[in-house]
């Protein structure tokens, strides 16, 4: 999509002096699933040369990771448990049969590989239930058998943490897909959990409901795997986290037990909020198989702007002032810096939306109800802004195709890194006033080990910073031209250290898998995964659920 | 405060041809916090003449509930024990004495009671700790002696889960109660436990923000209380619940165990989101001491609009268009039938702020950050409502006296019902379409029993319906003019059978307590409780925390 908006769209320089903006209904940029699936084979927190890597099959993770071993406590699968798993089942197309069948393996490898190719597993079974009895059987039965079990929804990860390490069973939730009831006049939706987010948002959309999250990956994720890992997306500063706004949740434990908690109900203090533990948790103490989700009005009305900042204070402040003249239509705010906008150009070959180059740059949408009312907002906040010299220039899309272009310079960072090979990618939350100095100490880090530079004799290319501001969650990204064990050692463990020292989380939003399984000390105390291990232990005391993973 | 603002209130009748509205800045009804004070003496969901009970001091629970009795497993406080707390609290006014002290009881009394006067312990010991290190070694003291324990805030509960109802230690948190940190970027604030909701929301107010709930008790309630009971409150509908609202919890298990989950930050997916257990467990598997809230940007604009309809189904589509039309700034959206509007007046002798009597009247409250724009969408709102012809009269405040007279039609409902003698109160959640037919249902049964009636034979003078609409929530009352047992008999289980039916909830915000501990069944299934009581094993082997309540 050629993106050349510049002299159609108004730089906020000539805002200064108040003009009727006429904002105009718009649905939501499209660009995020497109960017993610273009991206699919360059993405990776492990640098790899892009010729080589792209979409070829992954090392085992085994091999990645020599230090894993098979658990013994794990039966193996035979035969016999696959006869079991037909029967249950009934349909051929609900057993993928690689014990009994050789010739099955390429039907399987979709479900042992994650979508950058870094993970892959060796199972040879995939089961695929249609309804909350069967998961229950199976896992009933695989928990007798000490049969080890993946839950997969859509597998659309970034930590490894819906794929299999060794022969694990994986137990994909795609034919559970059912949107099973819809009230109008609450917004409740009822839905199974291996619903695809963009379908059900498409049916929401014809309700006049949004989905209360949206990320890159809405095309093929599943409604279970975001409550799984407690996905967070690009607009949770406006509706919040999915602990708020899922009612419900039935889930299956190990042992069989359905956890019958699918409330529709807003309000419902009777008990322990038990469905919380199943939200975040990676199906790691049982399989969620409903879902109850409290859904937000769609807005009518949608606007971003872009703009140019002199320092990351003024950033900052910027982000304030947003939050007092936007308050209750601010849906996204976004920070990236001088760096990725130049890997985007680079690789695009776009011209800049500015007229002139600055260190930061921003991007705002608004969300609400009346596109006048929030035109008018955002004209304010503009003119306050750039009144105030926080705001150097700007420019305020005029139609949907500039709010996809100008959307496209933030979602856009992810395909333009992976283009350029392999990336060091950290996804963390740090306290606002410190948040970007991570960047800033991790690339003096690099230059001063004579890693970083414009030639080829230097491993790192850049070291740049982006990612949710609202939320205080910075995307850091370390592009280099081949792998080098230097960069590796530069960086880490001094990133986590880093972190920790701040209060920061090591995973703001993509969670522990098996990337993160050993870090989780720089964010949790010893106390705290201690009680973790100890519920972990209560609900899978034979530890079936995705092993070798997340504690 | 007299409440006779007809003259001054525009009236909705004008309003269906456009004209000007001019609301204001207003602050919040303040309205509330003094109806709850006022109301201390009289509500209670087992009915008592209003001038026996009236301030004099409550029965003793376990006289009320005669099954009850003191668990032998339990140590008795002995002077032993007390020395250890004085030596460990320090200070004498931290600890209250009455095992060695028999003049303490007055002291003790206030602890030992809810301002209902419905429940009544024999506790002999108040500790008031000043930090969480003592908490944790009162607790571990108090867990290795067997030595019951009932975690104690603002004591402003409704179900009894605040009082001992034996000799169970009071633990109260008022000392705690610091704010510890506020970042005015972000609205992150870091507070202790014992810290009172109103005080909290006022230091707010200061910075620009608003706590993320509202509700009767705030003068007096605590937010560990808050927390611990998962208050729901009047802005819900706005903000969303605490889950969702609360980012880090210290706590303390009955070993002295320090949960220390204060994280500060919007996103962090490390592992199980252990806080959430805490949110909703009333002080049964640990003592909430620190608490990390997200603030949202307090409200420039407020506007209150009253109005009558002719039918439930009329109340629905104007929620329906409340939502459609008013949708970020929709922040109250309540419902009052004409019984209970009847009682407001004949206690109040004040005249309704609507010309006519109509069967519903509906109170919607807008909040947001411009006072022009959310004017002129309520103003949409209810022009179109009016030529729907879905709302046939209302009235929009003015000014803030008038918001807090027209909230004062809604939050007075309490007072008056106890003003005329005895209630059965009944706070369920029942999904909206067949909310209000609990009310009709419940009316028809007690009619058709020959209880209700104007005359004073007819134990029974009204059966009413109100609440938090925009959640599903109801209040159903019964308001009677002397307890009689055929009136119990008629409501109960009826009415939780009723709902259970509904998949409705028993107990929407007031939580479960002692009043409703033996109901829990008709809201969560055998499997659920059993998980329940799993985790309360887990957590309070000893079962020291709260006993004889909850599950």
């Amino acid at each position: 999509m050629a993106c050349r908006h510049r002299s159609s769209t108004t730089t906020l320089a000539r805002l200064a002096k108040p003009a009727r903006l006429t904002p105009r209904l718009s649905t939501q940029p499209q660009l995020q699933s497109q960017v993610a699936s273009a991206a699919r084979c360059f993405s990776s927190s492990r640098p790899r040369q892009l010729k080589e890597t792209r979409c070829q099959q992954g090392k085992f993770t085994s091999e990645t990771y020599p230090e894993l071993k098979r658990d013994p406590r794990y039966g193996q699968v035979t035969k016999e448990h696959v006869d079991y798993f037909k029967g249950l089942l009934g349909t051929e197309s609900a057993v993928i049969d690689g014990v009994t069948n050789e010739n099955a393996t390429d039907d399987i490898e979709p479900f042992n590989s994650d979508w950058m190719r870094k993970y892959r597993g060796h199972c040879r079974l995939v089961l695929k239930p249609s309804s909350t009895e069967e998961v229950s059987k199976i896992l009933k039965y695989c928990n007798d058998n000490k049969l080890a079990v993946v839950p997969q929804g859509g597998n659309t990860g970034l930590v490894g943490g819906s794929v299999p390490v060794f022969d694990e069973i994986v137990l994909n939730m795609g034919r559970m897909n059912n949107i099973i009831e819809f009230d109008e006049v609450s917004g409740i939706l009822t839905v199974e959990a291996g619903a695809i987010l963009e379908v059900v948002d498409q049916f929401l959309a014809s309700k006049g409901y949004i989905f209360p999250l949206d990320l890159g990956a809405k095309g093929s994720c599943h409604i279970g795997g975001n409550l799984s890992t407690n996905a967070g997306g690009l607009r949770l500063l406006r509706y919040g986290s999915l602990h708020g706004t899922t009612l419900g949740i039935e889930a299956v434990l190990p042992d069989g037990t359905v956890v019958d908690d699918l409330c529709k109900l807003r309000k419902n203090n009777t008990g322990y909020d038990l469905k919380q533990l199943f939200i975040g948790s990676e199906g790691t103490i049982g399989v969620i198989t409903k879902a109850v989700i409290q859904c937000p009005q769609r807005p009518k009305a949608q606007n971003v702007a872009l703009f140019g900042l002199e320092s990351y204070e003024a950033a900052q402040q910027a982000f304030r002032e947003a939050k007092g003249h936007l308050s209750e239509i601010l849906s996204a705010f976004e920070l990236m810096d001088a760096g990725s906008q130049a890997l985007v150009r680079q690789v695009t070959k776009k011209n800049s939306p500015l007229e002139g180059e600055y260190p930061f740059y921003c991007l705002i949408e608004t969300s609400g109800s009346n596109s006048d009312h929030d035109g008018e907002k955002l004209q304010t906040f503009l003119e306050d802004v750039m009144e105030k010299g926080i705001v150097v220039d700007g420019t305020l899309a005029q139609d949907e195709t500039q709010v996809k272009a100008l959307w496209s310079w933030r979602e856009g960072i992810t395909e333009a890194l992976g283009h350029l090979g392999g990336v060091y990618k950290y996804d963390v939350s740090i306290p606002l006033p410190e948040m970007y100095q991570l960047v800033e100490d991790t690339k003096a880090r690099v230059e001063e080990a004579g890693l970083l530079g414009d030639t080829d004799e230097h491993p790192v290319r850049a070291v740049v910073g982006y990612g949710h501001m609202g939320d205080s969650n910075l995307h850091l990204n370390v592009s280099t031209r081949r792998f080098d064990e230097r960069v590796e050692k530069v960086l880490e463990p001094f990133v986590y250290e880093w972190i920790s020292k701040r209060q920061g989380s090591i995973s703001a939003e993509h969670g522990l898998g098996l990337a993160k399984k050993k870090y989780i000390g720089y964010s949790r105390t010893p106390t705290m995964v201690g009680l973790m291990k100890q519920l972990k232990d209560l609900y899978d005391p034979n530890a079936i659920l995705n092993p070798y993973k997340y504690i």
